[in-house]
């Protein structure tokens, strides 16, 4: 079991990582004496290993019950909050309740939020079931809810009491969430860690490598959450193509396209601005892209949208400031630069080129 | 103008208390350097107030608009910040916006609740018009939404940059606002300034003593949010007559009975139980009755609920510690201690004993 800290200055936690570690969260509920357990998943991820996580929970003695939502990034909403709030005070919930995220991103930021708000504020663990939630968004206390104007417009800083990532999980994962996560896996190398880069590069990890990738993932996102916990600054280095990515899936609609593939062409999208603006050598991002290309996440959209349609969604970006998006660039492989503004007409001429060529790669155009 | 600071070691704020305060707020977004001002009001106060405030920050040079919701505590629910989170994505807010929470505790609370959670937190300005909202709701960082299990047991801590409690605005206050402001005057005094206690005991106050005595609950106030922000403790003395204030309000529905008239009868119910309990002399509770009634704070509610629903609704406190209700008692006038476990058949004998009496002062039995 790899142990990764996040020693943040009001409460330090951490992650744990290993097959089996969802059985340590008997002794995380008795450690903060909580007087009753509830473990909030998606009724797919419930059925497979929430309601065994209940089980075992109630084997070691301690109270437990499952709340479930729909899968998928529509219960990301104010009106699933809205719901388990409700279940919540119909559970009896006060402040010595502890939640239980145990899921993907959607369950992740969606529980998290509801904990953070109910009461204003009760304890939660986080348990990922997917890669993706394993190596970023499980870590570093941002909770959310999207909005029809954009995802995570609705959201609170709230830090988990640990973070449980269990490598049994990924046996039964579906490609489409393999996919979703190593476009962040290779996110976080591009941006933080040329040596990873290269692993990766090279070869597609599993096995005793993977949970090696997890464990240097985790420890790269612990280091940015301790430097910046308030998204502040630094912390915005984790956004590389998800400004661009954000923009396809709210144009697009939710689960048209996998977040996977939105961050990679958002990524091929904030590469090419990278050396357009002269941030870059060319090579730099000709590396990143042939890594998504070689990691199968460079498939077209669908459909692709029109510009004016992605410039209205990145008008509602949360990261903007002043009313002017703020994009994270590439220097080198393993180093970007966050908070650079770019020209609107530069961000079209180069987002409307990129998605020319993904057209020009579908093999149905 | 009397300034009240709360020292707080994040970041520190004033309360600025005056006739006239609110034209300082175009000077606090300057400030903040805020790229546009949302003032969030309900549409009573919106039509009075709010809408003269949007003017004179307009005349100011301050870019601002105008958000109302219906009057009343049903708005203070999941659905209308749903509402104003769409809202505020539509205005084009960003991270530089500054929300202005112009109105009552309802407003306040509410606005400062969709600002605590549109992108993570947005900078706000508490514009308080009521007196209950002058001398307790709008200071000190607690934000809410009411569920239908219960009061406020949705929310969030998030300070404002700033309280502007302009006094014009009690010129326009109806009647029943000031009762629900005389109560939280009279209760800031039972548990914390026997001086002040025996000031309002001894004459109504009006015009500069009103200001002065809107000032010392104010300091009262911040004093107590100071030496516990995140309310583990001492705060919750601020919380006396509100455990069964709150339960009356649910189980009557919100609206049946004004607030002061709820927390007015609480305070009766709780300085009894302190009596019972041998925490309190009963002259105490009698000097802090005759006050209440004094202040035409005891007309009994319209209906009286059954205990069992009263039960009901106390089960959902959210001060709840393990299962357990945990009452504020009073130990003399001017000092109150929380946290007090008391058996629920006490709680039963003296409420009941309390209504009866209420029933019996009613003029219509």
């Amino acid at each position: 079991v790899k142990t990764v800290r996040l020693a943040l200055p009001e409460r330090p936690y951490d992650v744990l990582i290993g097959a089996g570690v969802r059985r340590r969260l008997a002794d995380v509920a008795r450690q903060a004496r909580a007087g009753q357990v509830v473990v909030i998943s998606d009724q797919q991820v419930g059925a497979l290993h929430a309601a065994t996580l209940v089980g075992e929970l109630h084997a070691a003695g301690v109270a437990a019950s499952l709340l479930t939502v729909p899968a998928g990034e529509g219960s990301k909403s104010p009106v699933t909050a809205a719901h388990l709030w409700d279940e919540l005070a119909q559970s009896g919930a006060d402040r010595q309740t502890l939640v239980v995220a145990c899921g993907g991103g959607v369950v992740g930021d969606l529980a998290g939020f509801v904990a953070a708000t109910y009461a204003r504020g009760l304890r939660y663990v986080q348990v990922p079931t997917t890669l993706l939630a394993m190596v970023d968004s499980a870590i570093g206390g941002k909770t959310a809810l999207n909005l029809s104007a954009g995802k995570n417009l609705v959201g609170a800083f709230h830090q988990p009491e640990a973070v449980l990532a269990d490598l049994d999980y990924l046996r039964t994962l579906p490609p489409a969430e393999y996919e979703t996560g190593w476009a962040e896996i290779l996110k976080c190398a591009v941006v933080a860690d040329a040596a990873l880069f290269g692993r990766l590069a090279t070869q597609r990890p599993s096995g005793a490598g993977l949970e090696d990738v997890i464990g240097r993932c985790a420890e790269i996102k612990a280091g940015v959450v301790v430097a910046d916990e308030r998204d502040q600054g630094a912390r915005a280095i984790l956004n590389y193509g998800h400004t661009l990515g954000h923009a396809l899936e709210t144009t697009l609609g939710y689960g048209a396209l996998s977040h996977g593939r939105a961050v990679a062409w958002g990524m091929v999208v904030a590469g090419q601005l990278s050396v357009r603006l002269g941030e870059c050598a060319p090579e730099a991002a000709a590396a990143q892209d042939a890594a998504l290309q070689a990691y199968g996440l460079l498939a077209p959209p669908s459909t692709i949208p029109r510009w004016e349609k992605l410039a209205g969604a990145l008008a509602h970006d949360k990261k903007r400031v002043g009313g002017d998006t703020r994009w994270v660039l590439l220097q080198e492989i393993g180093r970007a630069v966050p908070g650079r503004s770019v020209p609107l007409e530069t961000v079209r001429t180069v987002t409307e080129e990129v998605m020319a060529g993904a057209r020009a790669r579908d093999p149905r155009t």
